[in-house]
């Protein structure tokens, strides 16, 4: 489940040295590459691959960051927020698996699907999808299953009540939606796992770019439900892995 | 469906003379109580009854205008916003029908239902029913006949679906949320007549007295909704009970 | 109610498994929902014409839609927020009727006007123009005749007043404006039918693009007045369709 | 000027350390400044009596000041937000003329009326007067002549218009008025003489304690308006005499 | 009055329908009010000479308007809001003074300076000066002698204070300021004459493009201060000259 | 780990009847007791015990629920928002164990602890404590073991440190802080296990009752993190109590 | 760094599970840093004396900690937000110098002043002292010598630049001021030494409850200022004696 | 420490004269270059060289101020707000030592570092560097050591830890960070120097722009923190050089 522990066994299993593990773990907890530092000791503690934030970032230097850590050994790298023109200006994209909607990029591919269950991400219209999409990419990057319900918004209860089997055997399940983010609160009293509001800027006049999708998901009469910031996509994605990796601790 | 129509009608039929008809309608169009003008016009134009909004008035304030109305051959009062202890204070009190949950009170009794539908009010939790009892005792007064539909919030879904047959027979409905609203939006896509949404105050936190149900129903994905202040449970009944007296003007 | 019996029978019968049975009841309170009531009812509202947001999708996607639509037997349909760029890019747009205010276009004509009276479309100012336009050809489009009273707002009210006879026979007043939004409160004084108050971002400074106009009308004086969201002119047109096509239901 | 040169000098024969100096030259732009042509002006200002800001003090730090002022000279006294208690807690309260609508007291009477014309105060609704009050005896104490027009919001707009004439012939016209504050811009639209708006904390719900009113005046589409703070009666009739006390200056 | 009575007795006589009747009693309290004397009213107010607001029309709008009020005898015209590419390609733009910093142009000159006294627009900083400018050629197109006292901002306050005899001579003052409005307060202790706040969307971060310096100045410690809308140079000027043009009226 | 699971895996063994479950499941989806809907199969699908919201609900309605429930076969019940006051006022007040620090009160016992691991709650000041019991004492009525970290602000950061065992050690961590939210970043970037943001309205002036905590902790740079509603100790119970029972579902 | 292989070769040698290898990995850069080194620190500095925050703690809380402070060697206390009546009921209270005006209490005097110079703290207005003196007393307990200059508001500017002498001396300057908060700007364009800006809850209407003089104070025209919460008096104090503690490093 | 008290000094020393004192000191207090004033008495009074906001000022017109200042004796000037395309479109440009991160310019060199210890700058995150770079270089050319940590968020608190000399050894600190801001709160835990908090308008979502860190920061649990206005890189050096060049005053 974890990239860590998975050195760490094979060290004790004797598969390999413990040179090999040193070097697996990356001896500096972080090594500076000028404009941004990678913190290798990150991936220990939270066990897995590292992640890019590309906006505000030059296409060279996304491309310099990815260099330096395929050369430390990182062999998975998810690089969000990465618009179409800087994908088209990195040397060497064939590297990158590339999503337009999402703006997201994998190299190396995704981590084996090894979670409790699946990941539902629920969008409650199409123009949410952007956001959703980033959701379950970073999801899969990080290892999970992931079942995408796309436009079941509560204006038209039939579509999502359709859906009722999907949604109610996940493990966890990721709602986005724009506008009046009621969406949350309906999943979230049909379901018994926990849930993830994920508002996204969807809409216009009185929705103040997500704010009053934000505000709802945060009043939800639903309980078990966590909200994200808006059009926080990885970091729903984030938290819906690390819930889905839970194992027993005592 | 309208008094002042009544009026003329009886007059041109020959059931009531021109100077009776004059003093019903009331030769000025508004009337000096000091503290108040009581606008007898507006009758006319409204064609309701005459309503008195009790916040910031002494009890004895609101004795003088009532009395002043009824001396004036206005026959149906309605007080908003009356607070059990002003009622009690209130000489003569046994001529209002006063009903504390929703702080209203009625002198003359409710107008007779002649609307075209029933108007059903419906309310996402028992701690809004303040709110919609003011919506539903004012469209009572008015003339509608009203089906309350409480505590059916879409973190339960199946409850408010166990009532979809009086939902979809309805011809206006209002729907009363506070906390993150979504009943609007999920009772919004499920009928075809139009829906008034009446944001409460209820919740805390980051509700804002009401701030996140008003943006969530200005935002709602549902077509044909129509959004009222927060609390403003006198104004949904009132634009209700307007829609469902509608006839045909060409 | 039966049914859990039934459940729970099989399942003591070993003809179930625990994980099944507990999913069962879980779906249990939604499995006597009448879908098919839902689809139903949806279709025959949708009788008025289907809509396309245009907001965000692509000529060549709103090209798709529509030809999906008609392929399936939709022969009348609107699209709104379609930007005159767009419009023009779309292959076949001969087919839309296209106009540049309102950003609408229009595919197989309007619906006959068939409701109980005349809609007014008042707007305060010449640049609330475009938003009343949206309002005004959506509820054309739905079936209502329309009469427009633009550039009446409050500052120059003898423009108002010298056009009492046409608000005071309309069947529904929507009323766009900006700024300050007084139009709203001003017409729902004069007129005896509902209302539909309609804020516009014109404005600058500290109109925060239509939430000057938007409280405003949310706290109009006048009663009888519902709120739909800034620009949001289809939201108005659409309910105030759905008013005007009220029918007796009792 | 002169003086840079004579500090330095000063420094340069040693009769002054370098820090005297250096303080000087920081003191020097300050010291041609003729502070008694500013003390004198105020006192010339302050002829039109001088106020007390009664919240926050106590009745027996009121009391001090008044007595204080008497004995220095000062014949006319203003004290504002003077609650009953507070009036009924100050010894030799006799002295005072107290008004608990608009929690004004005077002491000394108001100056003689001697403005260019009369100041019309007016007020949307009944609980609006507290503030036009307090505007309105304001006007008066400072020497102008005061019609007030109560109750003449704009949803009953015949109200307003069968007072033209005062409104017309008036000097300045201020507009207190609460909720959507609707009435500053009909006000601003009919006469030619210059508007203060004074918004109140009347309302609930949305009206967030003058907000909307506030917002709503700012943005008035009516020329000639100029905006006072929430609830500041006092702001607006001072501002009022200071214009209808205007002369020649040339 | 009688109206009404007329009005019952052709009913009851059959002269009339009941629907005519009815709508003849919902009008009749407009029926007297003067509307030859608002007109007439607002074409003397109007004397003062036209004015277009050039934001969101096109330059042939703006020459089309222009044309036609020239035609129809106007001979000033000020035109605000009008950027240097739409005065650029309005033909025949050799009629328009144009001033490129406040974005105004002038049609016929200025009306002949007959105020009481000069009007003082004072700006805080060199990036306050376009909205200063709009305040000031209003004024000055309506007649007024205008005085410009720039860049004396409270942080260099003995700018201010050389100019005091310019200040304390002025009739009106108006105070252009952005960032955090100070000058207004320092100013209006300064001055015993009307003080128009002008607050501008100069500055950054949480200046929030003028509500800082909006709240400051509806929050001023002195008396004898109104406020008009962010940006509103216009409404400023106006203001100020409406003031300046004060005359007996009794 | 579920109720609603031990029953069916009892009757699945055979343990239990088939009427005995069907009872222990509550046959009726749920039960009207006047003013407030029981719902007893939200206990199915949600797996946990029936929670009480005190707030708004007078003590007698808090008893009647009480023993409705009790009478139906639930057998744990949590009342949160209980205050003091209501609490005494409760006949046979025996049966709860009351908090006031929380004011939280527990009938029948918490559910024995079964979860993965141990939930930390961590709270910044003593003044969040409130909160972060209602939260604590929430997840132990659900079933979990609850470690708490009370005055581990980060402005002492080697309070926080000194109990790093504790807090690498945890299977889901609640951080409750108001003022500024740090804890929750500081906290979200050490630990590896999902992280849920409680904010308290713990703080003055610009903290906003919440509001800066609340933003803070949406926008933390840290991964993993899901956050609830400002003082909403319960929610962040029952989400932690969620995930802390994560189990395979594939 | 070379505790990663000791970690390492210890499992590979079977000495440590893999769970205790994980964890103690996740601690290991936490593992040199000398927290007795943060703790010493913390101790010199808090040698300034130690500071009870009195809000939300009730008398016999802060009577407790006082004991246990004297108890531990602590012989100088600050209590700040110490309300009259919590004052009064604590027990011994003779040991605690008491200023009801900013609510302090002081333990055993203050620190002999031995800053650079003096601070002075200005104060706007008389309502603006409570919490001027909250930072006068601070700054005095934390070994400063303070001087006041109290009602110096820019309304009356003579009275500012009639204390030039003492401003242009100070070392730091404390401005409190509510409703605009225009000091802070005109302070600090005339004095050349480090400003704290102290926004008060002073105000009425748009001042909301500081927020004007807030945004005013962060967007200040003059240079070399820093901003405290609103009502922070205990802060601006703190930070004031801080920097006249300043100290050649190098 | 001053200029001015440089050229006394040399004064009273004799080393110049009178007359070129004078000269050095500028004899005008200001002088006009027709769109802006030059201080040069602020040069007094501050002690430091002149600086120019290029925000909104054209390249000429920062090239002229440059030469005037020039011309006028002042040897050192910044520039900051210089977006690359200005400075490169200025003539003789190569007199201007430019850093496009921090959009800042210096001519003639930055003053000598003679402050009381080092002033550390903080970044949270790599995107947070634009703005410490220009408190950095401000701070810098006002004769200051700087020392830089970047990306020291406190999602990677060993980063910061590992820091913990510089930090501890700092006479100020400033810490700029966007996002939650949480950094200021960690550092003012740990040093016991003045903190100066820069937020920054980094992030997105809830962070509205800086708005989040603005508040994080103004409620600090850490005491002895200033905060500038959200992106006032330059006010945040200018006040840590104020504090780095404080001295005896008594």
């Amino acid at each position: 489940m974890n990239e860590t522990r998975d050195i760490l066994e094979k060290l004790s299993r004797g598969e390999i040295t413990v040179d090999k593990a040193l070097k697996a773990l990356k001896k500096e907890p972080f090594c500076d590459i000028d404009f941004a530092k990678i913190d290798t000791h990150r991936a220990i503690r939270k066990g897995v691959g590292e992640v890019i934030y590309g906006e505000g970032k030059t296409a060279k230097q996304i491309e310099d960051i990815v260099s330096a850590m395929l050369k430390s050994g990182q062999d998975r790298i998810l690089v969000t927020r990465l618009s179409e023109e800087k994908y088209k200006e990195i040397a060497n994209n064939g590297l990158i698996a590339y999503d337009p909607t999402s703006r997201t990029g994998v190299v190396g591919g995704n981590r084996p699907a090894d979670g409790l269950g699946k990941i539902v991400v629920a969008a409650a219209g199409t123009s949410d999808i952007y956001c959703a999409e980033e959701a379950a990419r970073t999801a899969e990057f990080l290892g999970n299953e992931v079942t995408r319900l796309y436009d079941v918004g509560v204006a038209g209860l039939h579509r999502l009540l359709s859906r009722l089997d999907e949604l109610m055997s996940a493990s966890v399940v990721i709602v986005a939606a724009g506008m009046e983010g009621a969406l949350v609160s309906v999943i979230g009293g049909l379901v018994d796992c926990p849930v993830i509001a994920l508002p996204t800027s969807v809409g216009y006049g009185a929705s103040y770019e997500g704010v009053a999708a934000l505000l709802a998901m945060l009043n939800s009469c639903a309980s078990g439900v966590g909200v994200v910031n808006i059009d926080n996509g990885f970091g729903a994605g984030y938290l819906a892995s690390s819930i889905n990796h839970m194992e027993k601790r005592i």
